[in-house]
C-alpha cells in the first residue's frame, strides 16, 4: 500500500487531535493548576515524587506522611487583622450592653468607640484581655455555635465576602494533592484550636482532630449529669514559634515531612521539619501581591507589618536553609477560588 | 424416586457435616472469641450493630466513630505497680551512681535500698519527684530510645514475662473489631503520652497520634541547627479524672461513642461519652480474677488498692448510669494472648 497525500492529511489531523488531547490530559493531570511553572511548584512536585515512589531512596511509609500548614497568611488572608481578632471585636460589641463599664475601660473603650488608631496600637496584653472576655465563660459547644453563627454571616473588609472565601486556591490544591498521595494534612495554627475546628473540615478538608492550635484552659463541670467543659479566661497552650514544634510533638508525635508557613511564628516548625532525615519540604508564603491580595514583608519597598511578620532575618534564614519562598505574585496564577 | 434408608443416612451425614461447618463458621465469624456469651459481650455487639448499620436510627458516620481506651488496668496489667512506675524505679537505680546524694535522700533512698514497705507508702509528691528525675533532662527522642530499650528487656513480676505480653486478649479483640468497623481507637491514659507512644502501634495497633496522655513540659532548644525538645521536670498536662474529658476534647475534638476504663480516673471520660446523643457504650473492667490475674475492687471480699482504684462509689455510679461492668473472671475466656 502506497502512502498518499490523503494519508498524510489524515495522520496530521490525527496528530493534531492527539496533541490537543494530550494538552487537555496534561492540564487534567496537573495537580497544581493554579501554580505557575517555577521553582516553588517544582519543589512540591519533586518532594511528592521522592517520598511516594516506592523505588525512591527517600520513600516514606504512608503512616508517616505528615504535612503541617500554618493557617493565617498561609491558607487564608490575615490582613488587615486575623479573622479570629475580627470575631473577638464583633463579639465584644455585641456583649457591650451587658457590660456598661467597658465604655470607660481600655482596651474595650477604644473598640466600642471604633477608634482604629488606638486599636492599631493594642499591645499583646490588650488582645489577651479582649480574647479573655469574648472567648471564655461558656462551654466548648456553646463557643463552637457562636463561631459557626458568626462565620456564616461576617464579611471580610475590602473583598466584602465571607472570610472563608478568602482561602488560597493554590494551597487548597497542595493540600488536596498531598492527601491524594496519602499524606495527612494538619493545620498548626497560632490561632484558637477550638475556633478553627469549627470550619476546618468544610473549608480545608481537615478534620477537627487534625487541627493543632492555641487553647485556653477548660474546666470539667458536671451538674445534673450534663457535663460541660467550661472555657476559662486563662491561656493553656500557645501554639506559636517554639510552641509549634512542641505542639506538633504533643498532638501528632511524628515529625512532619512538609511544613508550610508565612511568618516568624512558623520558624521553629520549619526548623523541626527540616531536622528530620530524608526528603523534607519547607515553604514560606510571601505576600508580595498588593493588587490581588496584600503586600507586606522583607522584599524591596514592601511595608512592614505586625500581622504575620515576615522579617528580613526570616528571609535570610530561608535562603541559608534552602527553604522555598513562594511569591504570591509570581508563583500563583489565581489567589482565591473566586478569581477568574 | 423412593426415599430409602440409605438416603436418610446420607442426609444425616450431610447435616452433621453442615452442623460442624456452621459451628466452625460461627467461631470464625465471632469477632470476640475470647469473650464468654453474656451481657458484656452482647453490649459490644449490639452497640457496633446499632452504630454501623446504615438502616439504624443510631447510625454514626465513619468520620465520627471514636472509641477511647484507658490503658493501665483496661488494656494491660497494672499490678502490683504501673509499668511506667517500674520503668522509673529501674531507671533511678541505673542513674544512682551518678547521684551519690540519693543514698541519703528520700524518696530515692528507699528505692535504692529496696525498702518495699516504705515504697508502698510513697505519696503523690514522692512519685512526682521520682518521675521528675527519671523522665526529664533529655530530648524527646532520647527518652523514647530509653523506653524502647527498657521495655524490650524488662520483665513483669509474677508472670516473668515482658510487660507487653500482659495485654488483655479480649480487649485486643474489641479494638480490632471496632477498627474493622471503621472506628478509630484512641488510648486515653493517665500515664505518660510519650512513654506509651513508644510501643502503642506494635502492642495495640494504635498509632502515636492516637495516644492521649499525661505530659511534662518541653522546651525547644536549637543549637547548631539540631533542634531538640528538652523534657523538663515540670508537669504540663494531667490526663486523669476530669483531665480525660479535657484531653479528649483538646486532642480529638470529637466526643467518643465508646469508652473503656477500669478505675475512678476514668469516671469523667465515661460521663462525657454518655452525655452525647444516640448509642453510646460505657464499660469498666473489674479485676475480680486473682487466679488468672489480680483481684481488687468493690466486689465482696476483694482487697482495696491504691493502684487502679475501683471504689464502691464508682460501682454505684456504674449501676445507676447503666455502664457495663466487665467481670474478668466471668466474661473473659482468656486473659492474656499466651493463655491456652
Amino acid at each position: 500500500m502506497e502512502f498518499t497525500r490523503r494519508d498524510l492529511i489524515r495522520v496530521s489531523a490525527a496528530t493534531a487531535v492527539l496533541g490537543t488531547l494530550s494538552r487537555v490530559a496534561e492540564a487534567l493531570d496537573d495537580p497544581l493548576p493554579s501554580w505557575n511553572n517555577g521553582a516553588a511548584k517544582q519543589a512540591i512536585l519533586t518532594f511528592v515524587k521522592d517520598t511516594t515512589d516506592k523505588s525512591s531512596s527517600k520513600f516514606v511509609e504512608p503512616k508517616d506522611r505528615i504535612a503541617t500548614f500554618d493557617q493565617d497568611g498561609t491558607l487564608w488572608t490575615e490582613h488587615p487583622l486575623y479573622t479570629q481578632a475580627m470575631f473577638a471585636l464583633d463579639r465584644l460589641v455585641k456583649m457591650a450592653p451587658q457590660h456598661p463599664a467597658w465604655k470607660e475601660t481600655e482596651p474595650f473603650k477604644s473598640v466600642l468607640s471604633g477608634d482604629r488608631e488606638a486599636m492599631a496600637k493594642f499591645t499583646e496584653k490588650d488582645w489577651v484581655e479582649i480574647v479573655g472576655v469574648t472567648h471564655s465563660g461558656m462551654g466548648t459547644e456553646e463557643f463552637q455555635s457562636l463561631v459557626l453563627a458568626w462565620i456564616g454571616v461576617a464579611k471580610a473588609p475590602r473583598f466584602v465576602r465571607p472570610y472563608t472565601d478568602l482561602v488560597y486556591q493554590p494551597m487548597l490544591e497542595v493540600m488536596k494533592y498531598l492527601r491524594q498521595k496519602e499524606y495527612r494534612t494538619y493545620i498548626v495554627t497560632g490561632g484558637g484550636q477550638e475556633f478553627v475546628r469549627v470550619y476546618s473540615e468544610q473549608v480545608y478538608g481537615v478534620p477537627p482532630e487534625q487541627v493543632v492550635g492555641s487553647s485556653i484552659a477548660t474546666t470539667y463541670v458536671n451538674t445534673n449529669g450534663k457535663p460541660v467543659l467550661m472555657r476559662e479566661p486563662k491561656p493553656f497552650f500557645i501554639d506559636d514559634g517554639p510552641g509549634k514544634a512542641i505542639g506538633i510533638n504533643m498532638f501528632i508525635g511524628k515529625r512532619p515531612y512538609a511544613a508550610f508557613g508565612n511568618s516568624g511564628g512558623d520558624t521553629q516548625m520549619l526548623q523541626w521539619t527540616q531536622a528530620g532525615d530524608g526528603a523534607r519540604l519547607m515553604m514560606l508564603v510571601h505576600h508580595d501581591d498588593g493588587t490581588r491580595e496584600y503586600a507586606y514583608g522583607p522584599a524591596g519597598g514592601l511595608p512592614d507589618t505586625k500581622v504575620g511578620t515576615f522579617s528580613e532575618a526570616l528571609m535570610a534564614e530561608a535562603n541559608k536553609s534552602s527553604w522555598t519562598v513562594i511569591s504570591m505574585k509570581n508563583d500563583w496564577k489565581r489567589i482565591f477560588p473566586f478569581d477568574k
